[in-house]
């Protein structure tokens, strides 16, 4: 049989890994990251890999490279650095590629950026397939994006893709980068959950943190937002529709500059929210495009919240 | 001797012809875009060509294509259609390049967008030599752009580099195009003298339109705007601060989704400007950009307005 290839999508709260065969997903495994410091998430990782090696029924020997999608700056020794949200990886760089390879008897670990895996991921084995020109946004926490044009990732000089810091509002709200009015601003779980947090300070009644509650989430999460808007929710509804207001601003501005032919929207909000939100966007974005009449497909991802780690697969020949 | 190039930018109020040996321009006309209508226009077109030739010192008989960059919709069989400010070319397809070649005599013409043209012109021949990843943005009546990445002009489906609507403040200005906000209607001089002409008649003093008698023009030219700002005119100076902040928003966005190596700002208002409202606009892009310590260079164009008839030469070989 021919070699096994793992991809691991690494974030602030969870390791994602999955093993990939004859380009299906063929085992997984989900993990908490750990909070106590860098060896104790590599060692999660290891560990996350050996678990869906066994899902996919595969015995470890056979597992022959591994691809890490990390938030963060990524060196090209395969080193993690900048990374705020991951234990151990906030300042200098942390040598994954080499710890991780060391703890898996010297399989080939390739590591790159997490946003990048998830675009190469719906690019090659989801919803991005049958199309040479596209954006991937990931509304999660954060926003992400990637560009594929011309059929080629785009890379620029590393820092291609920023569209979740694209001004949909000048002097708008603060945005976790430290400018203001950005599309992170409106459409990123944090800042959602922290202008929530302001409104209900100001008297605005909210059910989202008895939600969070009783879902026993120290954060207002992706599904404790689907949940209150499901409740009607004033501030959740009020908090979305400036969501899909900023994503309408910035992905058309997108679309008229580039011309694209499909924009595929994930990540935790994304997914969660699913088509009715991703068509709402395409709706905010239909009247602000340049051409009209050729509007580029609004999509949801196919693979959910394992683009980044089937990408990460895929980086390795998976 | 090797078959002469030639090379025509065509806009609604003037023709500029231009005549390429051995990749410099060695011969060029200047003609006014005649109000007549399309064989006027056209005629026109063949003359400035033939008097460039003349400058260039050759006989018409050397002349074996001819590029022409034209506004508006831009067919695959040469025509032209959709060009708002071209005598005869508003609403039908001209066919241009088979007129234009029955007038001298067969020789190959090709037609393409005349935004794509100044781009090409500045990239093979001017400001953009060294650069594989640019974007030009041509700040005049409007504000076109284009693109070229990864050494290759983007194209899109045909509409890539609209940065003149990318929004920079929702429910702004009203933009030649219908629409509100866009970079156009702040930096376009067509929605600069709307503005200044709404000013006025609101009681705000300026200079503008006694400067535009005084030069015998019966439009608010660049030229104009460059004499009422060396004037320290408070409405001229308002509305250009305006083009430079908003200037500074849709570039900035630009270069943080792509990571671009350059940006090229020419067009009659950039040109007439120069390098000081050049530098104006690096600075109000600085800082918006994601990755500060790598921004784009800010350039000006080298050809200035020869950018799109040289560019034009360039596609037919010249």
């Amino acid at each position: 049989m021919a070699g096994l290839a793992a991809g691991v999508d690494l974030g602030g709260t969870k390791i994602q890994a999955v093993v990939l065969q004859e380009r299906k997903v063929a085992g997984s495994n989900r993990a908490e990251t750990p909070r106590e410091g860098p060896e104790a998430v590599i060692g999660a990782i290891a560990e996350s890999i050996r678990a869906s090696v066994e899902a996919a029924g595969r015995p470890l020997g056979d597992l022959t490279a591994v691809g890490v999608g990390a938030p963060g700056v990524v060196g090209t020794d395969g080193s993690v650095s900048n990374s705020p949200n991951v234990p151990g990886f906030e300042t200098r760089p942390v040598p994954l590629a080499d710890e991780l390879a060391n703890q898996l008897g010297g399989v080939q670990v390739k590591v790159d950026n997490d946003v990048r895996a998830a675009v190469l991921g719906e690019w090659k084995r989801g919803a991005g397939r049958s199309y040479r020109d596209f954006l991937g946004v990931f509304v999660g926490t954060g926003v992400g994006g990637g560009l594929v044009l011309e059929g080629k990732l785009r890379l620029g000089h590393g820092a291609a893709g920023e569209i979740g810091h694209t001004l949909v509002k000048d002097g708008g709200r603060r945005c976790t980068c430290g400018l203001y009015g950005h599309l992170e601003a409106y459409a990123g779980r944090a800042v959602i959950e922290e202008t929530a947090r302001k409104l209900q300070a100001e008297g605005r009644k909210t059910r989202l943190f008895r939600i969070m509650e009783r879902k026993g989430r120290d954060r207002v999460t992706s599904s404790v937002i689907a949940d209150a808007l499901a409740d009607h929710d004033r501030v959740a509804v009020e908090l979305i529709d400036e969501a899909v207001w900023a994503l309408g601003i910035a992905l058309s501005n997108a679309a008229n500059l580039l011309d694209l032919e499909a924009i595929i929207v994930g990540g935790g909000l994304g997914d969660r929210l699913g088509k009715p939100f991703v068509d709402r966007v395409a709706e905010a974005a239909a009247p602000r495009l340049h051409v009209p009449e050729r509007p580029p497909r609004f999509l949801t991802t196919e693979l959910g919240d394992l683009s980044g780690a089937v990408g990460a697969a895929v980086m390795v020949g998976g």
